[in-house]
Protein backbone atom coordinates (compact mmCIF):
# COMPACT_ATOMS: atom_id res chain seq x y z
CA UNK A 1 0.00 0.00 0.00
CA UNK A 2 1.08 3.60 -0.91
CA UNK A 3 -0.54 5.78 0.93
CA UNK A 4 -1.86 5.14 4.61
CA UNK A 5 -4.52 7.06 6.73
CA UNK A 6 -3.37 6.49 9.63
CA UNK A 7 -4.80 7.49 13.19
CA UNK A 8 -2.83 8.68 16.33
CA UNK A 9 -4.84 8.16 19.14
CA UNK A 10 -5.74 10.62 22.03
CA UNK A 11 -1.92 11.86 22.25
CA UNK A 12 -0.41 8.82 24.80
CA UNK A 13 1.86 7.00 22.06
CA UNK A 14 1.66 3.92 23.99
CA UNK A 15 -2.18 3.63 22.66
CA UNK A 16 -1.11 3.93 19.07
CA UNK A 17 -1.83 1.17 16.86
CA UNK A 18 0.78 -1.74 16.64
CA UNK A 19 0.11 -1.24 12.73
CA UNK A 20 0.17 2.49 12.60
CA UNK A 21 3.74 2.33 14.64
CA UNK A 22 5.28 -0.16 12.39
CA UNK A 23 4.00 2.11 9.07
CA UNK A 24 6.16 4.88 11.05
CA UNK A 25 8.74 3.20 11.56
CA UNK A 26 8.94 1.92 7.55
CA UNK A 27 7.83 5.27 6.36
CA UNK A 28 9.67 7.30 3.61
CA UNK A 29 7.60 10.47 3.88
CA UNK A 30 5.34 11.41 7.01
CA UNK A 31 2.74 14.07 6.91
CA UNK A 32 1.23 14.94 10.12
CA UNK A 33 -1.48 17.53 12.29
CA UNK A 34 -0.79 19.93 14.75
CA UNK A 35 -2.98 17.62 17.23
CA UNK A 36 -0.04 14.92 16.68
CA UNK A 37 2.34 14.57 19.62
CA UNK A 38 6.24 14.63 20.00
CA UNK A 39 5.81 11.29 21.56
CA UNK A 40 3.87 9.39 18.55
CA UNK A 41 6.77 11.07 16.02
CA UNK A 42 9.48 10.10 17.96
CA UNK A 43 8.53 6.61 16.32
CA UNK A 44 8.92 7.95 13.13
CA UNK A 45 11.69 6.39 11.10
CA UNK A 46 14.68 8.48 11.66
CA UNK A 47 15.57 8.89 7.57
CA UNK A 48 12.09 9.85 6.55
CA UNK A 49 10.70 13.20 5.55
CA UNK A 50 8.37 14.71 7.68
CA UNK A 51 5.53 17.74 7.05
CA UNK A 52 3.50 19.48 9.37
CA UNK A 53 0.40 20.48 7.60
CA UNK A 54 -1.16 21.39 11.35
CA UNK A 55 -3.83 24.02 10.68
CA UNK A 56 -2.18 26.08 13.21
CA UNK A 57 -4.06 29.69 13.81
CA UNK A 58 -2.78 32.06 10.66
CA UNK A 59 -1.07 29.61 8.87
CA UNK A 60 -3.84 27.27 7.57
CA UNK A 61 -3.31 24.56 5.22
CA UNK A 62 -6.15 24.25 2.38
CA UNK A 63 -7.69 20.72 2.78
CA UNK A 64 -7.16 20.39 -1.18
CA UNK A 65 -3.54 21.26 -0.85
CA UNK A 66 -3.00 18.41 1.91
CA UNK A 67 -5.30 15.75 -0.59
CA UNK A 68 -3.03 16.95 -3.94
CA UNK A 69 0.61 16.56 -1.94
CA UNK A 70 -0.61 12.84 -0.71
CA UNK A 71 -1.62 12.35 -4.29
CA UNK A 72 1.57 13.53 -5.78
CA UNK A 73 3.69 11.76 -3.10
CA UNK A 74 1.42 8.35 -3.60
CA UNK A 75 2.31 8.78 -7.09
CA UNK A 76 5.92 9.19 -6.61
CA UNK A 77 5.81 5.71 -5.22
CA UNK A 78 6.79 6.97 -1.68
CA UNK A 79 5.82 4.58 1.49
CA UNK A 80 3.52 7.86 2.85
CA UNK A 81 1.93 8.00 6.21
CA UNK A 82 -0.79 10.22 6.47
CA UNK A 83 -0.97 10.80 10.91
CA UNK A 84 -3.75 12.63 12.61
CA UNK A 85 -5.11 12.71 15.84
CA UNK A 86 -7.54 10.56 17.06
CA UNK A 87 -9.11 8.30 14.19
CA UNK A 88 -9.04 9.88 10.32
CA UNK A 89 -12.57 9.16 10.07
CA UNK A 90 -14.31 11.10 12.94
CA UNK A 91 -14.18 14.33 12.15
CA UNK A 92 -10.50 14.12 10.74
CA UNK A 93 -11.81 14.79 7.35
CA UNK A 94 -10.39 11.38 6.20
CA UNK A 95 -12.80 10.81 3.84
CA UNK A 96 -11.70 13.61 1.67
CA UNK A 97 -7.93 12.53 1.66
CA UNK A 98 -9.74 8.63 0.73
CA UNK A 99 -11.68 10.14 -1.96
CA UNK A 100 -9.25 12.18 -3.75
CA UNK A 101 -6.49 9.05 -3.51
CA UNK A 102 -9.66 6.59 -4.85
CA UNK A 103 -10.46 9.60 -7.84
CA UNK A 104 -6.29 10.01 -8.62
CA UNK A 105 -6.35 5.68 -8.18
CA UNK A 106 -3.22 6.27 -6.04
CA UNK A 107 -3.34 2.16 -3.72
CA UNK A 108 -4.11 3.62 0.01
CA UNK A 109 -5.34 2.11 3.16
CA UNK A 110 -6.89 3.69 6.56
CA UNK A 111 -5.88 2.41 9.50
CA UNK A 112 -8.27 3.48 12.84
CA UNK A 113 -6.90 5.01 15.84
CA UNK A 114 -8.14 5.09 19.21
CA UNK A 115 -10.58 8.48 19.05
CA UNK A 116 -10.70 11.09 22.01
CA UNK A 117 -14.14 10.76 22.12
CA UNK A 118 -13.98 7.36 24.28
CA UNK A 119 -10.21 7.63 25.47
CA UNK A 120 -10.43 11.09 26.98
CA UNK A 121 -13.40 10.52 28.99
CA UNK A 122 -11.97 6.56 30.09
CA UNK A 123 -8.98 8.51 31.13
CA UNK A 124 -11.11 10.81 33.37
CA UNK A 125 -13.02 7.40 34.58
CA UNK A 126 -16.29 8.15 33.07
CA UNK A 127 -17.33 4.99 30.75
CA UNK A 128 -19.53 6.35 27.77
CA UNK A 129 -21.69 3.43 27.84
CA UNK A 130 -22.69 2.04 31.59
CA UNK A 131 -25.41 -0.53 32.02
CA UNK A 132 -28.28 0.89 33.89
CA UNK A 133 -27.20 4.34 33.29
CA UNK A 134 -26.42 4.59 29.50
CA UNK A 135 -26.95 2.17 26.51
CA UNK A 136 -25.70 4.86 23.53
CA UNK A 137 -23.49 7.74 23.02
CA UNK A 138 -23.35 10.22 20.63
CA UNK A 139 -20.44 11.99 19.25
CA UNK A 140 -20.66 15.40 17.95
CA UNK A 141 -18.73 18.35 17.16
CA UNK A 142 -19.53 21.55 17.70
CA UNK A 143 -17.33 23.15 15.07
CA UNK A 144 -19.31 24.09 12.40
CA UNK A 145 -17.71 24.92 8.88
CA UNK A 146 -19.97 26.60 5.95
CA UNK A 147 -21.80 24.13 4.10
CA UNK A 148 -21.55 21.36 7.73
CA UNK A 149 -24.66 19.34 7.99
CA UNK A 150 -27.05 20.72 10.66
CA UNK A 151 -27.05 18.40 13.95
CA UNK A 152 -30.95 18.54 15.71
CA UNK A 153 -29.66 19.34 19.24
CA UNK A 154 -32.91 19.86 20.36
CA UNK A 155 -33.60 15.95 19.22
CA UNK A 156 -30.23 15.14 20.76
CA UNK A 157 -31.40 15.87 24.08
CA UNK A 158 -34.54 13.32 23.95
CA UNK A 159 -32.22 10.45 22.68
CA UNK A 160 -31.17 9.76 25.91
CA UNK A 161 -27.65 8.66 25.80
CA UNK A 162 -24.35 9.82 26.34
CA UNK A 163 -23.18 13.19 24.31
CA UNK A 164 -19.80 13.67 23.91
CA UNK A 165 -18.88 17.17 22.21
CA UNK A 166 -15.09 17.24 20.39
CA UNK A 167 -14.40 20.49 19.11
CA UNK A 168 -17.00 22.21 21.36
CA UNK A 169 -15.58 24.61 23.80
CA UNK A 170 -15.76 27.91 21.83
CA UNK A 171 -19.95 26.79 21.12
CA UNK A 172 -20.53 25.44 24.76
CA UNK A 173 -22.89 28.01 25.74
CA UNK A 174 -25.29 27.68 22.44
CA UNK A 175 -24.41 23.96 22.87
CA UNK A 176 -26.12 24.06 26.75
CA UNK A 177 -28.89 26.48 25.43
CA UNK A 178 -30.19 23.83 22.96
CA UNK A 179 -30.06 20.70 24.59
CA UNK A 180 -31.76 22.14 27.63
CA UNK A 181 -34.09 23.72 25.00
CA UNK A 182 -34.80 20.10 23.70
CA UNK A 183 -35.42 18.71 27.86
CA UNK A 184 -32.47 17.41 29.04
CA UNK A 185 -32.61 18.56 33.03
CA UNK A 186 -30.28 21.44 33.79
CA UNK A 187 -28.38 19.64 36.52
CA UNK A 188 -26.94 16.83 34.34
CA UNK A 189 -23.71 16.49 34.55
CA UNK A 190 -20.57 17.55 32.52
CA UNK A 191 -17.15 16.08 32.32
CA UNK A 192 -15.15 18.63 30.27
CA UNK A 193 -11.25 16.56 29.53
CA UNK A 194 -8.69 19.05 28.61
CA UNK A 195 -5.55 17.68 26.80
CA UNK A 196 -6.61 14.16 27.04
CA UNK A 197 -3.89 11.50 27.81
CA UNK A 198 -0.82 13.91 27.96
CA UNK A 199 1.29 15.26 31.21
CA UNK A 200 -1.14 18.12 30.96
CA UNK A 201 -4.84 15.98 31.61
CA UNK A 202 -6.81 18.42 33.70
CA UNK A 203 -10.66 17.22 34.12
CA UNK A 204 -13.28 19.79 35.18
CA UNK A 205 -16.84 18.98 36.30
CA UNK A 206 -19.77 20.66 36.71
CA UNK A 207 -23.78 20.88 35.85
CA UNK A 208 -24.79 21.33 32.55
CA UNK A 209 -26.08 24.95 33.28
CA UNK A 210 -22.53 25.62 35.26
CA UNK A 211 -21.15 24.81 31.25
CA UNK A 212 -20.79 28.37 29.83
CA UNK A 213 -19.24 30.19 32.16
CA UNK A 214 -16.98 27.05 33.36
CA UNK A 215 -13.20 27.75 32.70
CA UNK A 216 -12.60 24.85 29.92
CA UNK A 217 -9.98 25.22 27.79
CA UNK A 218 -9.41 23.59 24.79
CA UNK A 219 -8.89 21.03 23.28
CA UNK A 220 -11.54 19.30 25.31
CA UNK A 221 -13.96 16.47 25.30
CA UNK A 222 -17.47 17.54 26.89
CA UNK A 223 -18.72 14.24 28.72
CA UNK A 224 -22.82 15.07 29.00
CA UNK A 225 -24.72 12.45 30.42
CA UNK A 226 -25.10 10.46 33.51
CA UNK A 227 -22.29 8.67 33.42
CA UNK A 228 -20.32 11.69 33.31
CA UNK A 229 -21.08 11.72 37.32
CA UNK A 230 -19.14 8.22 37.59
CA UNK A 231 -15.23 8.56 38.52
CA UNK A 232 -13.85 5.43 38.11
CA UNK A 233 -10.71 5.49 38.87
CA UNK A 234 -8.19 4.15 41.22
CA UNK A 235 -5.39 6.24 42.75
CA UNK A 236 -2.89 5.60 45.42
CA UNK A 237 -1.79 8.84 47.82
CA UNK A 238 1.11 9.14 48.91
CA UNK A 239 1.38 6.28 51.48
CA UNK A 240 0.54 4.37 48.56
CA UNK A 241 -2.79 3.36 50.23
CA UNK A 242 -6.03 2.81 47.70
CA UNK A 243 -8.13 6.24 47.57
CA UNK A 244 -11.95 5.35 45.44
CA UNK A 245 -12.61 8.19 43.52
CA UNK A 246 -16.19 9.70 44.33
CA UNK A 247 -18.69 8.50 42.55
CA UNK A 248 -20.90 11.12 41.54
CA UNK A 249 -22.03 12.49 45.03
CA UNK A 250 -20.02 15.38 44.49
CA UNK A 251 -21.43 16.52 40.79
CA UNK A 252 -24.61 16.99 42.34
CA UNK A 253 -23.32 19.40 44.90
CA UNK A 254 -21.27 21.41 42.62
CA UNK A 255 -22.10 24.77 42.38
CA UNK A 256 -19.37 26.08 40.17
CA UNK A 257 -16.82 24.35 37.87
CA UNK A 258 -14.02 25.44 39.24
CA UNK A 259 -14.56 23.77 42.60
CA UNK A 260 -14.21 20.47 41.08
CA UNK A 261 -10.81 20.84 38.74
CA UNK A 262 -8.92 17.67 39.06
CA UNK A 263 -5.53 17.02 38.08
CA UNK A 264 -4.63 13.71 36.64
CA UNK B 1 -0.84 -1.45 38.04
CA UNK B 2 -2.37 -4.91 39.07
CA UNK B 3 -5.49 -5.16 36.99
CA UNK B 4 -5.75 -3.75 33.83
CA UNK B 5 -9.03 -3.65 31.78
CA UNK B 6 -7.77 -3.43 27.41
CA UNK B 7 -9.71 -3.11 24.73
CA UNK B 8 -8.55 -6.11 21.99
CA UNK B 9 -9.80 -3.87 19.34
CA UNK B 10 -11.44 -4.99 16.35
CA UNK B 11 -10.54 -8.74 15.70
CA UNK B 12 -7.14 -7.63 13.77
CA UNK B 13 -4.17 -8.33 16.16
CA UNK B 14 -2.49 -5.58 14.07
CA UNK B 15 -5.21 -2.79 15.80
CA UNK B 16 -4.35 -3.79 19.02
CA UNK B 17 -2.87 -1.01 21.03
CA UNK B 18 1.17 -1.13 21.91
CA UNK B 19 0.08 -1.28 25.50
CA UNK B 20 -2.11 -3.67 25.18
CA UNK B 21 0.13 -5.82 23.16
CA UNK B 22 2.94 -5.36 26.02
CA UNK B 23 0.42 -6.00 29.20
CA UNK B 24 -0.67 -9.56 27.43
CA UNK B 25 3.15 -10.30 26.81
CA UNK B 26 3.78 -9.32 30.41
CA UNK B 27 0.73 -10.85 32.00
CA UNK B 28 0.25 -13.48 34.83
CA UNK B 29 -3.70 -14.45 34.00
CA UNK B 30 -5.34 -13.43 30.59
CA UNK B 31 -9.23 -13.31 31.41
CA UNK B 32 -10.84 -12.81 28.21
CA UNK B 33 -14.60 -12.60 26.10
CA UNK B 34 -15.54 -14.89 23.26
CA UNK B 35 -15.23 -12.24 21.06
CA UNK B 36 -12.04 -12.18 21.49
CA UNK B 37 -9.85 -13.76 18.35
CA UNK B 38 -6.94 -16.05 18.19
CA UNK B 39 -4.67 -13.47 16.42
CA UNK B 40 -4.66 -11.45 19.25
CA UNK B 41 -4.21 -14.44 22.23
CA UNK B 42 -1.46 -15.62 20.48
CA UNK B 43 0.48 -12.43 21.86
CA UNK B 44 0.28 -13.54 25.21
CA UNK B 45 2.94 -14.86 27.21
CA UNK B 46 3.60 -18.73 26.54
CA UNK B 47 3.19 -19.51 30.47
CA UNK B 48 0.27 -17.01 31.22
CA UNK B 49 -2.83 -18.78 32.66
CA UNK B 50 -5.75 -18.13 30.21
CA UNK B 51 -9.08 -17.76 31.50
CA UNK B 52 -12.22 -17.57 28.46
CA UNK B 53 -15.34 -16.52 30.61
CA UNK B 54 -16.66 -15.84 27.15
CA UNK B 55 -20.61 -15.75 27.48
CA UNK B 56 -21.59 -18.61 24.94
CA UNK B 57 -24.86 -19.67 24.35
CA UNK B 58 -25.78 -22.34 26.87
CA UNK B 59 -22.90 -21.26 29.40
CA UNK B 60 -23.05 -17.59 30.25
CA UNK B 61 -20.54 -17.01 33.03
CA UNK B 62 -22.38 -14.07 34.99
CA UNK B 63 -20.95 -10.31 35.60
CA UNK B 64 -21.12 -10.82 39.09
CA UNK B 65 -18.59 -13.85 38.94
CA UNK B 66 -16.17 -11.80 36.43
CA UNK B 67 -15.85 -9.07 38.85
CA UNK B 68 -15.25 -11.68 41.80
CA UNK B 69 -13.02 -13.50 39.82
CA UNK B 70 -11.05 -10.16 38.89
CA UNK B 71 -10.67 -8.67 42.52
CA UNK B 72 -9.48 -12.21 43.51
CA UNK B 73 -6.52 -12.33 40.91
CA UNK B 74 -6.14 -8.55 41.86
CA UNK B 75 -5.60 -9.27 45.64
CA UNK B 76 -3.56 -12.32 45.19
CA UNK B 77 -0.90 -9.59 42.84
CA UNK B 78 -1.21 -11.16 39.65
CA UNK B 79 -0.28 -9.18 36.70
CA UNK B 80 -4.45 -9.40 35.09
CA UNK B 81 -4.96 -8.94 31.94
CA UNK B 82 -8.96 -8.62 31.15
CA UNK B 83 -9.00 -8.35 27.63
CA UNK B 84 -12.44 -7.62 25.73
CA UNK B 85 -13.37 -6.98 22.37
CA UNK B 86 -13.66 -3.64 21.38
CA UNK B 87 -13.33 -0.94 23.59
CA UNK B 88 -13.85 -1.84 28.00
CA UNK B 89 -16.30 1.16 27.92
CA UNK B 90 -18.35 0.47 24.45
CA UNK B 91 -20.68 -1.71 25.78
CA UNK B 92 -18.10 -3.95 27.07
CA UNK B 93 -19.25 -4.15 31.24
CA UNK B 94 -16.23 -2.83 31.87
CA UNK B 95 -17.77 -0.17 33.62
CA UNK B 96 -18.78 -2.34 36.29
CA UNK B 97 -15.72 -4.48 36.51
CA UNK B 98 -13.71 -1.16 37.06
CA UNK B 99 -16.78 -0.36 39.82
CA UNK B 100 -15.60 -3.83 41.60
CA UNK B 101 -12.34 -3.37 41.75
CA UNK B 102 -12.71 0.25 43.08
CA UNK B 103 -14.73 -0.79 45.82
CA UNK B 104 -12.38 -3.86 46.96
CA UNK B 105 -9.67 -0.76 46.57
CA UNK B 106 -7.87 -3.64 44.23
CA UNK B 107 -5.30 -1.08 41.92
CA UNK B 108 -6.52 -1.23 37.80
CA UNK B 109 -6.42 0.79 34.90
CA UNK B 110 -8.11 0.99 31.59
CA UNK B 111 -6.90 0.69 27.91
CA UNK B 112 -9.02 1.47 25.56
CA UNK B 113 -9.18 -0.08 22.34
CA UNK B 114 -10.21 0.61 19.00
CA UNK B 115 -14.03 0.12 18.79
CA UNK B 116 -15.90 -1.69 16.26
CA UNK B 117 -17.96 1.36 15.84
CA UNK B 118 -15.53 3.30 13.99
CA UNK B 119 -13.87 0.04 12.89
CA UNK B 120 -15.60 -1.82 10.50
CA UNK B 121 -17.29 0.70 8.90
CA UNK B 122 -14.10 2.21 7.67
CA UNK B 123 -13.11 -1.46 7.01
CA UNK B 124 -16.06 -1.25 4.64
CA UNK B 125 -14.81 1.97 3.31
CA UNK B 126 -17.60 3.72 5.26
CA UNK B 127 -16.70 6.59 7.19
CA UNK B 128 -18.57 7.32 10.20
CA UNK B 129 -18.34 11.62 9.72
CA UNK B 130 -17.31 13.18 6.23
CA UNK B 131 -17.89 16.60 5.78
CA UNK B 132 -21.45 18.05 4.24
CA UNK B 133 -22.72 14.60 5.52
CA UNK B 134 -22.57 13.98 8.25
CA UNK B 135 -21.13 15.83 11.15
CA UNK B 136 -22.39 13.60 14.25
CA UNK B 137 -22.40 9.50 15.17
CA UNK B 138 -24.38 7.93 17.75
CA UNK B 139 -23.45 4.46 18.65
CA UNK B 140 -26.10 2.64 20.33
CA UNK B 141 -26.85 -1.11 21.56
CA UNK B 142 -29.70 -2.94 19.95
CA UNK B 143 -29.41 -5.54 22.77
CA UNK B 144 -31.71 -5.06 25.69
CA UNK B 145 -31.23 -6.37 29.16
CA UNK B 146 -34.07 -6.33 31.75
CA UNK B 147 -33.61 -2.97 33.73
CA UNK B 148 -31.51 -0.60 30.98
CA UNK B 149 -32.47 2.61 29.97
CA UNK B 150 -34.26 3.16 26.99
CA UNK B 151 -33.02 4.53 23.38
CA UNK B 152 -35.37 6.85 22.20
CA UNK B 153 -34.91 5.49 18.16
CA UNK B 154 -37.51 8.12 17.17
CA UNK B 155 -35.70 11.10 18.57
CA UNK B 156 -32.14 9.24 17.33
CA UNK B 157 -34.09 9.35 13.97
CA UNK B 158 -34.27 13.64 13.99
CA UNK B 159 -30.33 14.30 15.12
CA UNK B 160 -29.21 13.87 11.62
CA UNK B 161 -26.42 11.92 11.88
CA UNK B 162 -25.16 8.19 11.29
CA UNK B 163 -26.40 5.43 13.36
CA UNK B 164 -24.78 2.64 14.56
CA UNK B 165 -25.62 0.15 16.36
CA UNK B 166 -23.76 -2.57 17.53
CA UNK B 167 -25.62 -6.08 18.66
CA UNK B 168 -28.47 -5.06 16.59
CA UNK B 169 -29.01 -8.08 14.03
CA UNK B 170 -32.01 -9.71 16.17
CA UNK B 171 -33.61 -6.48 16.58
CA UNK B 172 -33.34 -4.79 13.15
CA UNK B 173 -36.76 -4.81 11.93
CA UNK B 174 -38.06 -2.96 15.42
CA UNK B 175 -35.15 -0.38 14.95
CA UNK B 176 -35.97 0.18 11.66
CA UNK B 177 -39.75 0.40 12.40
CA UNK B 178 -38.67 3.06 14.84
CA UNK B 179 -36.29 5.14 13.08
CA UNK B 180 -38.84 5.21 9.95
CA UNK B 181 -41.85 6.24 12.55
CA UNK B 182 -39.48 8.84 13.93
CA UNK B 183 -38.93 10.50 10.09
CA UNK B 184 -35.94 8.91 8.90
CA UNK B 185 -36.21 8.37 5.04
CA UNK B 186 -37.05 4.94 4.20
CA UNK B 187 -34.52 5.01 0.99
CA UNK B 188 -31.47 6.17 3.73
CA UNK B 189 -28.30 3.98 2.84
CA UNK B 190 -27.56 0.82 5.44
CA UNK B 191 -24.39 -1.16 5.28
CA UNK B 192 -24.16 -4.04 7.49
CA UNK B 193 -20.61 -4.75 8.40
CA UNK B 194 -20.09 -8.59 8.93
CA UNK B 195 -17.00 -9.86 11.24
CA UNK B 196 -14.83 -6.71 10.69
CA UNK B 197 -11.33 -7.02 10.16
CA UNK B 198 -11.21 -10.67 10.27
CA UNK B 199 -10.74 -12.92 7.26
CA UNK B 200 -14.58 -13.32 7.12
CA UNK B 201 -15.33 -9.81 6.45
CA UNK B 202 -18.73 -8.94 4.76
CA UNK B 203 -20.17 -6.33 3.67
CA UNK B 204 -23.79 -6.02 3.09
CA UNK B 205 -25.34 -2.86 1.18
CA UNK B 206 -29.36 -2.10 1.17
CA UNK B 207 -31.89 0.47 2.08
CA UNK B 208 -33.42 1.04 5.52
CA UNK B 209 -36.61 -0.62 4.54
CA UNK B 210 -35.03 -3.55 3.03
CA UNK B 211 -32.52 -4.32 6.50
CA UNK B 212 -35.47 -5.95 8.22
CA UNK B 213 -35.82 -8.79 5.14
CA UNK B 214 -31.85 -9.15 4.93
CA UNK B 215 -29.68 -11.84 5.51
CA UNK B 216 -27.04 -10.24 7.76
CA UNK B 217 -25.34 -12.73 10.01
CA UNK B 218 -24.23 -11.61 13.87
CA UNK B 219 -21.83 -10.09 14.71
CA UNK B 220 -22.25 -7.33 12.63
CA UNK B 221 -22.45 -4.00 12.89
CA UNK B 222 -25.12 -1.79 11.23
CA UNK B 223 -24.49 1.45 9.62
CA UNK B 224 -27.30 3.87 8.98
CA UNK B 225 -27.21 7.02 7.29
CA UNK B 226 -26.04 9.14 4.22
CA UNK B 227 -22.66 8.38 4.93
CA UNK B 228 -23.16 4.29 4.04
CA UNK B 229 -23.30 5.14 0.58
CA UNK B 230 -20.10 5.74 0.18
CA UNK B 231 -17.48 2.99 -0.65
CA UNK B 232 -13.87 4.59 -0.05
CA UNK B 233 -12.08 1.14 -0.46
CA UNK B 234 -9.23 1.44 -3.32
CA UNK B 235 -8.54 -1.95 -4.68
CA UNK B 236 -6.27 -3.91 -7.18
CA UNK B 237 -8.20 -6.13 -9.58
CA UNK B 238 -6.11 -9.16 -10.79
CA UNK B 239 -4.00 -6.93 -13.57
CA UNK B 240 -2.82 -4.93 -10.85
CA UNK B 241 -4.91 -2.14 -11.96
CA UNK B 242 -6.85 0.60 -9.45
CA UNK B 243 -10.68 -0.11 -9.38
CA UNK B 244 -12.51 2.50 -7.76
CA UNK B 245 -15.32 1.58 -5.18
CA UNK B 246 -19.15 2.71 -6.54
CA UNK B 247 -19.82 5.55 -3.98
CA UNK B 248 -23.39 5.90 -3.72
CA UNK B 249 -24.68 4.96 -7.33
CA UNK B 250 -25.30 1.64 -6.24
CA UNK B 251 -27.01 1.81 -3.57
CA UNK B 252 -30.25 4.07 -4.74
CA UNK B 253 -30.86 1.07 -7.03
CA UNK B 254 -30.64 -1.86 -4.90
CA UNK B 255 -33.88 -3.74 -4.30
CA UNK B 256 -32.54 -6.08 -2.05
CA UNK B 257 -29.68 -6.72 0.29
CA UNK B 258 -28.35 -9.97 -0.91
CA UNK B 259 -27.80 -8.22 -4.63
CA UNK B 260 -25.10 -6.22 -2.87
CA UNK B 261 -22.81 -8.56 -0.96
CA UNK B 262 -19.31 -7.55 -1.37
CA UNK B 263 -16.43 -9.68 0.28
CA UNK B 264 -13.79 -7.80 0.97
Amino acid sequence: MTVALVGAGPGDPDLLTRKAARLLAEADVVVHDALVGDGVLALVAPNAEVIDVGKRPGRPVPQELISTLLVQLGRDGKRVVRLKGGDPYVFGRGGEEAQALLAAGVPFEVVPGITSAVAAPAAAGVPVTHRGVAAAFTVVTGHRRAGEPDVDWRSLAAVGGTVVVLMGVAQRATIVAELIAGGLDPATPVAAVCSATTGDEVTLRCRLDDLAAADVRSPAVLVIGAVAALDLRASTDQAGAITAGAVGAAVTNASSCTARVIAT
